[in-house]
């Protein structure tokens, strides 16, 4: 039995666009648009565009009337393209340039800033109708350390009082439109940090309301909604953060969420063919080139062989591509069927931080992308070649 | 005074070409090259391209009469463009795809390979008129875990007995010429490593030659030779390195060597604007988009400010990047002049895995490259622009 993605054989699919291939879900993105929307009916969802920036994604989303969360004036570029609403997105940068103030400033796109300092870099461009600024509240949660975008050492948000000076300074300049921006924390998976976090933001907001003599008209908590890549996690109950968040949030503000990963990540797999078979090595042609999650972060991403579904799982394989660092490793002693060459695997979980995050090291041209829906599929980016590596070479 | 390379301001060419800008210094490589082929008078030196592709470099080196190492077909293609001669060359490849044999095979370089079941692969494609096996000793050495390439639990190499049976087969097969591979670190600044490694290879190889009856015609000691990037490190004393090898070296094979870094790391700086002053935080415009090395390996990089050299380490600040992850980080803690909005700095030892390693990441469109030659500087790759995170969108 082959594995099928929205009733597209992965096989088919691996024989006619060659492996390493990254295919998508359609159904799964909208399906999670659909939750989040039944979750948080009164947020205004901004994608986190850098989970996964394909033009035929970003499109999709757009479609969906979510708004987008950008970090520099490429990223507003490529939302512009797939048609989304800037004035409903969000612009939550860390150590913009100059150029990315002011092109994000000519979209009228909420901005979130996080220090004093760029908004005095901001004023001597122009001034936007509203703005927001990033809080850090001393504390954060990540998956891995290297995504905890919180606590004391961490390079975003400030603290309330610098905030509070922000705003003022925001308020003497005439700006009066404002929100509040927090997020602190990624890939979570437990309910309690939400509300937490909402508690927080809450109270630090009444108190700069209070002192500046404002009202927020949005809270943004970030994104940070977690998917389970391992077996033994389960997925967050939405419906029940929703109202945690509800029942915590007194103020009037608009709720803003930039979810990234929840979106696309179960949508996305990394097929790969099987190379060689090296005593308890299974090699691949993936590399860490093609998805770097595991080398970057340890990351783990279940893996099913793809033309046999069923097999049970009799050995103990570690699976590397064939780039040359040790670090090349997609799963290592793990339980997997019996695998032989030419066999292909389906690397799950891959559609979040998977082809944005590829690179061409070690010579190796970048996958194509597929997007598969109810027994249709397109190629959304062809494969790169060796012309590819040396494009822009002189 | 300003940070000069090969007598080139540096802030001339970030003002000229931007930044975040690479750049490399000819000078520097040559002279790296003529320390190899002094300390090596009689090895056959092959470049490991995966360590800086960029095809002006590439040309550089093959114009030096330097072999190339290249692990894949696409790196050939490039290695082949570059004019290097394949034929004095080594492929070293781990997991290849029957593709990769195949072009390899073609172009009649010494392939290298890591497995008896690649063998199996190759046999059916076609038989080389020469051949040679990697060895895993069982003993490995790098910088960081990520980079030892040896030891018992490495996807790189095999045992000496089924190495042993790879070359009775291969002599079965009707193969004439043999070599022996052993790579099993990288970075390494301690002589004696080598000593050890020529030492373990004489003796693994006297074994296999009577076992076998052949004679080792090459006898390749992979790459490894480090380079200092931090102040307490030294340069490794290549000579000594080159006269150890030498004693230890009964054996009448030619002596390969894969040197990457050591050629091309100390002639690269990537020179980088502060776009935000954020406390103890400096902001720039390059990233670990740009520079990976760090977020991965947790790798050191000195950072000097371009503008202004002499000025006084007197604070103590974290140089971190614009990208939306806490690993986006050069330095910190790393004492400092006062750094101020607009400053140029130069991240140096840039130029080994520093731009081939480069990704397009939370829409980063990726630098330019520069190199620079006694007073003269050219530009060896365009920056890229947004087009270029779209190009082979569908």
């Amino acid at each position: 039995m082959e594995l099928q993605i929205s009733n597209v054989s992965t096989i088919s699919l691996a024989k006619e666009f060659g492996t390493p291939l990254y295919v998508y879900d359609q159904q799964k993105i909208i399906q999670r648009i659909n939750n989040l929307k039944e979750a948080f009916p009164n947020a205004q969802i901004c994608y986190a565009i850098k989970a996964n920036s394909n033009h035929s994604i970003l499109k999709l989303i757009a479609q969906q009337g979510l708004g987008v969360d950008c970090s520099n004036r490429f990223e507003l570029e490529l939302a512009e393209k797939a048609g989304f609403n800037l004035t409903n997105s969000v612009f939550t940068s860390t150590n913009p340039s100059d150029t990315d103030l002011k092109k994000a400033l000519s979209t009228n796109i909420l901005m979130n800033l996080d220090h004093i300092s760029i908004f005095q870099r901001l004023k001597k461009i122009g001034l936007p109708k509203r703005i927001s600024f990033r809080i850090n509240p001393g504390f954060g949660k990540g998956k891995f350390p290297e995504i905890d975008v919180g606590g004391k050492d961490s390079k975003f948000g400030m603290s309330e009082e610098l905030a509070t000076e922000c705003y003022h300074l925001a308020k003497e300049s005439g700006i009066e439109h404002f929100g509040i921006h927090m997020m602190t924390g990624s890939c979570i998976l437990d309910e309690a940090y939400f509300e937490k976090l909402i508690l927080t933001m809450e109270s630090i907001a009444e108190n700069i309301e209070n002192k500046v003599g404002i009202e927020f008209e949005w809270m943004d908590i970030g994104g940070g909604i977690g998917v389970p890549y391992e077996s033994f996690e389960n997925h967050l109950n939405l419906k029940s953060v929703g109202e945690r968040i509800k029942h915590s949030k007194k103020s009037n503000a608009i709720l803003v969420i930039e979810p990234g990963r929840y979106i696309v990540a179960e949508s996305g797999t990394l097929l790969t063919t099987v190379t060689t078979i090296k005593e308890n090595f299974v090699g691949v042609d993936a590399g860490m080139t093609t998805l770097i999650r595991p080398a970057l972060y340890g990351a783990y991403h279940p893996i099913v062989l793809a033309n046999n579904i069923y097999l049970e799982e009799t050995e103990t394989l570690t699976v590397v591509g064939p780039i040359c660092e040790s670090t090349d490793c997609f799963a290592k002693d793990r339980p997997l069927p019996k695998i032989k060459e030419g066999d292909i695997l389906a690397i799950q979980i891959a559609g979040a931080y998977g082809f944005t995050m590829s690179s061409q090291y070690n010579g190796q041209p970048r996958p194509a992308e597929v997007i598969v829906s109810n027994g249709c599929y397109s190629l959304i980016r062809k494969r790169e070649t060796t012309e590819d590596l040396v494009k822009n070479e002189l």
